[in-house]
Order: C-alpha cells, then structure tokens, then sequence
C-alpha cells in the first residue's frame, strides 16, 4: 500500500509553461506510460480559452482517452465555471480551481478577486451536486507572489477556510513561485490543519529556487501525504533564469522511497515514462537530478 | 550572529572534480571574495601528490595567501601524516582528514583501510602538540558507497567513536557520493551524537541526487550548525551523468536565511564571488536555483 500520493501535474502545469507544444498523440503515450509506472492522479490538461494557452487546447480529447486507463485519477483544472463545465462534460474525475491568496495574482491569472474566485468555486460546487467529479481548491501563491511579493499567512488561512466552508472535497496549498521555504511550509499546513484538518491534503511546490524537495520534507513531516509534481521538473529549467518548474516526479519518488515511504511508483517505468516525455517534446529542457546520476548501488526501494 | 556555520569547500572538492584548471591567481580572487561575503571557513585545497591530483598542486600558496584574509579560518585537506606536515608547513588554521567507513573507498582513496587511516589521525594528533592547527575527521561514505554499496550504519558509528576518541577536535560525517536520505541523516546524526556528543560537527552532503538541501534541513533539525558546501555546486552538473556536486551554497544560504537562520553571507555579495569563480574556470558547469532565478520580491535574509 502506497503511503505517499503523486499527482503528476507535468502535463498540465509543465506543458503550459513549456517553450514548445507537444503533440497530442505523444500526450497520450506520456500519460499512459507514467500510469503505468504506478501513478494513480494525474492532472492532464487545463480547460483555460485554447487562443490563451494553445498547450491545453487538446485537453477533452486528453481528458477522454485518459479516463479510459485502469487505476487513474484524471484531474484537470478549471479556472472557472465554463471550464468547469467543459472539464465535466469531458468526464474529468476530479477538478482543480486555482485560488490566489494574492489579489494581484488572482486579478492578473482568473481576472477575478480572491472572494470572487472563491464565490466561482462554491457555485461549480452547487452545480455538480451529488454525482459529480471530486472538486479541489488549490491556494495558489500561498507562500509569496511574484507581483504582490509577500502574502500575508492570515490571508492564506481565511481563504482556505473560505473554500473548505463552500464544500469543496480537498484544499491544497500551492507555492506557485517558487517562494517558499520549509519553516514557512511548516508554520502555514499547521494553521490551515487547524482549522480545516482532513479537508487540506495537497502540497504542491514548485522548485524555483531548488527547495522543493527541502518543502516536501517539511510538509511531509506536518502531515502532508499527497503532493504534485512534474515529471523532469518540466516547465521550468535550473539554467533558464526565473526558472520555475515543479519539483521533479523522479527525485521526490527517490526521496521518499530512500526514505522508506512507499510512492506506489516504479522507479524503472518512471525513466521509461521520462523517455517518452522527452520524446514528446525533444527541444523542451528537462531535469532531475537522480535520472541523471542513476539510483544508488544497491538502492531498494520501500518495502 | 551567525546562527549556522557554512565551510565553502569548493576551492578543494570542487575543483579537485572539475574538468577544467582554475589559475592560481583566479583561487586567490575567488576565495578572497568569499571571504568578503562573509564566509568564515573555506576549505582552499588538499595536500596530496601533485602528479595525482594536479588542480592541487598550488594548495601551499592558496594557504599562505588565504590565511593574510581577516576572519577566515584555512582549511586543508591531508591524507595522510606527509600532507598534515606539509599542510602545517602551509600555515592551515585547520585540517581535516577523510576517513571512509567503506573499505573498499578507503582502500582506493588512501590506500589504507579505515582502521589504518584512523591511526594515520591519531599520529598527527600526538604530531601536532598544542599550538598545532585544528584537527578534523570526516568520516566519509558514511551513507553508503559507490564501490560497496550500502555501509553498515554500525560502521560509521563505531569509526566516528574511534577518530573522536583519538583526539581530534570535530567529527563530520560526509555523504561523500550523495547517497544519503533525510530519514538516514536524522537516524545517523542522532546516533553519532549519543556517542560523542558536541565533538560531531559538520554535515559535507552532495547533492548527486537533488537532496542535498533536503538532508541538510533534516540535519539542522537533529541539531548540526556547520555545513560544507560548493558554491555553484562545483565539481559536479544536474545534466552530468553520474555528478557529484556538493550541495550548492548559494541554495543552502537561501533556504536558511528565508527560514530565518542567520548564515552571516551577504547573498549580493556571494553572487559578485560566483561571477569569479565562473570567470576563473569558464568553461565548467556550475549551477544553482537561486542564482539563476534570483531572491524572491521583497525577500528578507534573516533579521
């Protein structure tokens, strides 16, 4: 039995920051391949306007083949209640909504405040009623904004109570940036368990500024037991200035299986999975530090 | 004051590891410049055979030269009783010794086996007398070995009581190919400590597989305050097979600062020394997150 929970978000968070388009077939074959791998949630597109991010314009025909794969969670994102409702039609199984704590962000990504987003989830809440996908609320930018620069831990806990209250599923907390460091990572799940206990869940870091697997850690040992991550810390680059990939899928199943907590993942079909990303999109940088340095002599896995 | 202790070992295992020379005028600028950006101890080279290493054979004037510079301490590495008289000879403020609890790594760095390289230790302990430098132990490949694989966590322990027993004045314990997890970092630390308690000093992790600040978190945790560290993760490359690199210190001083840990090294001013060390060996990979992406909006070092 797995201890940890993935979702892979590369495909979503990774492609639409990505410098290069990859093809849809090739989406296909990378998700099936990391399903294979023992990925059980992966975020696979996003129901954004496609003139806005042409990546994600495929995302029902990705949306259509992915839940045809046994053992997957396919997750996408909708920054509204029109994607919303096209992530419903496609047959997503759990839907994400991004939710700044920064009113800056928030105006600039969903052209809505905060409490405005939030009062957009609570209605796709209403919408679905008793039969519909698994809704999460991602706090984004929770440990720090690019544009509004720090973000107050009071507000952060306001709007993930705000959301917890609306009835979403799960509330994640989301250092979109980059920003956030393990102290902070620790002192904000604390407070937002406190208040909200079993209803947060996610962690999902970005490795900016190479702490993301420092902030599992932290989260980890708060009490964190699923966390997102992109496969070759795709979308972001350690040499691109401003780089802000995901923490890398393969060294946070490295991690945690040294560590002995079980991912469920394999770590070989993972390097066959990372093949076909490359594949996929040859020309886009991809990273990870365990891929390239190869598994310890000896390693064994979690048992 | 300085709540964390920070040895810049770059001038030493990063360019023993590098591909490319760096001119001994470009060592002086770049350790002095380190220096000036308030790094208190930086390891400047080793005093092994020229022939075998050669990127050291300037190590004597890099320490007469280092130790004219206020508020640093000179480290050297020594091998063995002929490099700690060469290095006393130099005028090193400290000196450390590796002492691999693999045999088999022992047995192909120094050519002694653990117990043989312990007693080389003792001998240039009763050598120094007391005005004699400080005297250091790494117990390396304490978290397992390339050659070996895993390494018996009694072995380390039972070598860390040894080499603390023998008279040195601090024990580090050194993830010398970066195969070290937070979980075995916590479990080993703690051990050591039990037996030799504030002699234990020094965390020297390797970032081979990306946890290099994951371990070093876990190890501020279980109470160390001195890190190695490599500016610009010299002397091994995210996108190098294989790479070795030491955990990057331009990385770990971020994360302490923004955790609010004081490592007394002004981030600008270590930005202005990692322009020398790249100008020094141009064509070398060096790395680093937060270089690349720079400090966060509206970032506080450490109050």
């Amino acid at each position: 039995m797995r201890q940890i929970f993935i979702c892979e978000v590369g495909p979503r968070d990774g492609l639409q920051n990505a410098h290069h388009l990859m093809p849809t077939e090739a989406k296909k074959a990378w998700i099936a391949s990391m399903a294979a791998a023992g990925i059980e949630e992966i975020e696979v597109g996003s129901f954004v306007p496609p003139k806005l991010i042409p990546a994600m314009a495929d995302t029902a025909e990705i949306v259509a083949f992915a839940i045809g794969i046994p053992n997957l969670k396919v997750v996408a994102l909708a920054p509204n209640v029109r994607g919303f409702e096209r992530a419903v039609a496609a047959g997503a199984q759990k839907i994400t909504f991004p939710v700044s704590a920064s009113r800056a962000h928030s105006l600039a990504n969903v052209r809505m405040t905060p409490e405005q987003m939030a009062d957009e989830v609570r209605k796709c809440v209403e919408l679905r009623g008793k039969e519909g996908p698994q809704i999460e609320a991602g706090v984004a930018t929770a440990f720090g904004c690019t544009m509004q620069g720090e973000v107050p831990e009071d507000d952060v806990v306001r709007l993930a109570v705000m959301l917890a209250e609306s009835g979403v599923d799960c509330v994640a907390l989301a250092d979109t940036v980059g920003y956030a460091n393990p102290a902070q990572i620790r002192r904000l799940f604390k407070r937002v368990k406190a208040e909200i206990g079993d209803k947060l869940e996610a962690a999902h870091l970005h490795n900016t500024r190479g702490l993301g697997l420092a902030n599992a850690l932290a989260a980890y040992e708060e009490g964190v037991r699923h966390f997102d991550s992109s496969m070759g810390g795709l979308g972001g680059c350690p040499f691109a200035p401003g780089a802000s990939g995901n923490v890398v899928t393969e060294d946070l199943v490295f991690m945690f299986e040294s560590m002995g907590v079980r991912t469920g993942v394999d770590f070989e079909k993972l390097m066959a999975a990372r093949k076909l990303l490359v594949a996929g999109i040859p020309d886009e940088p991809v990273y990870g530090h365990t891929p390239m340095a190869g598994l310890p002599k000896g390693f064994r896995a979690a048992a």
